[in-house]
């Protein structure tokens, strides 16, 4: 058996990606362990005091307050920088880049104003800086931009990068309310901060824009070339206008390559409503990439949260037990098969219209263990046959054939006209 | 400067997609030596005769008909099969492989039943084989599961994998035709073939699973363990109870592992039109994969065509200009900023209620070289003020600023109370 390869962590702030990434590298260890032959070690964890590991149930001795005391150790391989904000975070990624060791960081303010700094330094000292987590949360937009379009030029990436300001643009537009009443709402469930104003006016959007576009067209986009317009000023009336000529509008960071020459900007859109982004509701991400060959790429998914945000940031740890990058396609497992499909079950069929019918049918389904979520009877063509559609709870196919045997040789049935898997 | 990397290719088939990856490396040349460093040649083409080279505007000289020749010649370093079909196809590739080249190929029929096999004779021979557009065209799904949710357990994957399926389920559901006429309306569009199977019956969707399978679980995922039904039963009537349900009918591959047991199955899906995957309309292709942290990612974009497909076939090849797979961040250009911003405006403003206020108002624009789409004059809850809306052709930021300026001095226009994007 290969030898186990170990990743020794240093995490920096256990705060709530912090406390995602800790439960995600328990909760996966074997899933780790069988995908990459790794182990990943939380060996120190930086925070104010150690009373805050205790309360996770971690460990008081991991705990440190000490920069040079991690940058010192040379079982540290990997510093993972979850802190937020430009300082002291800057200069405490920049010592551990200096001590040779790796960093991955979800910090998107810094990398917009500092990325290429910090790189230069990672290079310089040997080691590498990952960043994935620092744009749409777990939506792989930057290994999408680094690994794919190699062959292309791509000509634009357009996106909602802000899960606040699309949730109360989807509010105001299914419900009606103004900008005002949706912030409150918002605020009140923890999705908008008590100040929004780095949400709300795009400022959010437009580091992340900034750093996509350095992937997307290798060039030095700068956060202060992007024209920033946020969504207060957007009412009701003009979300209704918008629906009557067939748009819906969307917050949008935008930057688009031609000539030679780049244009960014975050600004609310009226979107057609045949194009996708008008089509991604509440806290939800997404980024379209066009380039001149693959056309547009649409990547969607949740930008922000404990879990997800983790599971970009794990993605950039693991990424450290193989060669950069590429992981290649592992040795494959024998596949033991489930025989039996597990779904819900839509069914047609014709009946008699006659009374008693339904509960002959549903004991059918209650001798094979199948429940039902919602039954209609609907008229049919024939004044004496009606349609009845059931809808399942969660069942198996084997169940259900045993189910539908019985009921096509039932007197009452004419014909089970459909059969069709539910999802959701 | 850097030496250039020569890159040089031979190519299997001159077909829809052999024609968009030639035309894709002359477009993109620039592109590509700008990207990479590197430039890539077509060596040899192999084709029945030298006729169907020279009609593509081609050297005759690239011609050849003979794998022998191909394989014995030291300069090609990667070859690419678009022949399709698993004979010959495989017996060329395997002989590729043994003489040491690197092979590219969008044969899923080939790698769904013979992958395995192929990956070994790749490693025997330290060469290495590339099949991203197998799967999805332009949509970069085994790139994704390679480069990502490295450190998720993939609960599931599920999608739409099929666009000829796909145009005719959206084309039933929209206009409430049957199936046999949607399905001949798709062939005479050429979206489906005389003999249209493979993807009706789920066939085709059920390959690109099975392959995206052993990616997402590890497994050696078989297509003869996938349960397929295609679409071929689908009514009107069960596409519109849906419909009154909250569902959208589409045709789903949808793979499952749970407690080390493989599920796999194509077939219809009542999808919960909350979900992204109901959304996806025409000829599309999308992939959803669940990660135990990540949540859903979404991926969209056109999963067939000569230039997506090619997009995907130049993809692979770029990655042999690097060490395979992350080409890590390009060195930064400096960026050459468009301070005016291209776009088409919205603009709802407060008028007087008046005649030939329109015409003073369409002069400023026409002074300023805006030309307007469409113009809609609304009541407003004063009755001696209209709103009048004007949606614009694209124009540029600096334009639009210069004509709100004389615009919002205008006697009649008591405010302009909005200007926003408009896409598409």
């Amino acid at each position: 058996m290969a030898k186990i390869k170990q990743l020794n962590v240093a995490l920096l702030g256990l705060g709530t990606v912090g406390k995602g990434l800790v439960s995600l590298l328990k909760e996966n260890e074997a899933e780790i362990l069988n995908k990459h032959g790794a182990k990943v070690n939380i060996v120190k964890i930086f925070e104010r005091n150690a009373d805050k590991l205790e309360k996770f149930g971690l460990d008081r001795n991991l705990f440190t307050d000490s920069m040079e005391d991690i940058c010192g150790d040379k079982n540290v391989d990997i510093v993972v920088e979850l802190l937020g904000r430009i300082h002291p975070s800057k200069e405490y990624i920049e010592s551990a880049l200096r001590a040779g060791k790796n960093v991955v960081t979800a910090n998107k303010d810094l990398i917009c104003m500092h990325g290429g700094e910090l790189l230069k330094t990672a290079k310089q000292n040997g080691a590498v800086l990952l960043y994935e987590a620092s744009c749409l949360g777990a939506v792989p937009v930057i290994n999408t931009l680094k690994n794919n379009f190699l062959g292309d030029e791509i000509k634009s990436i357009k996106g909602i990068f802000n899960g606040t300001t699309n949730y109360i643009l989807t509010k105001m537009t299914q419900e009606g309310l103004s900008y005002e009443e949706c912030l409150k709402e918002a605020q009140a469930l923890g999705y908008a901060e008590s100040d929004p104003t780095n949400d709300v006016e795009g400022i959010d959007a437009a580091y992340k824009l900034c750093i996509l576009s350095r992937f997307a067209f290798g060039l030095d986009a700068k956060f202060e070339d992007i024209s920033k317009k946020g969504i207060t000023q957007i009412t009701p009336q003009d979300i209704q206008i918008a629906a009557r000529l067939g748009y819906t509008i969307k917050l949008l960071a935008i930057a688009k390559c031609g000539d030679g020459k780049l244009e960014m900007r975050v600004n609310p859109v009226f979107v057609s409503n045949n194009h996708q982004l008008s089509k991604i509701n509440g806290a939800f991400n997404a980024c379209t990439i066009e380039g001149n060959y693959s056309d547009e790429i649409t990547l969607i998914g949740r930008g922000a949260g404990s879990h997800p945000t983790a599971s970009a940031v794990a993605n950039d740890i693991m990424n450290f037990a193989h060669k950069m990058g590429d992981v290649g396609q592992r040795s494959l497992k024998k596949a033991k098969m489930e025989k039996d499909g597990h779904m819900k079950y839509y069914l047609r069929m014709s009946v008699t219209d006659r009374a008693g019918i339904l509960s002959g049918i549903a004991k059918i389904f209650g001798d094979n263990k199948i429940s039902i979520e919602s039954v209609i009877q609907d008229k049919n063509d024939n004044p004496d046959i009606k349609s009845l559609i059931i809808v399942t709870h969660m069942t198996t196919s084997g169940s259900m054939a045993k189910a539908l045997e019985k009921i096509s040789r039932a007197p009452s049935v004419q014909s089970v006209d459909s059969v069709i898997e539910v999802m959701g």
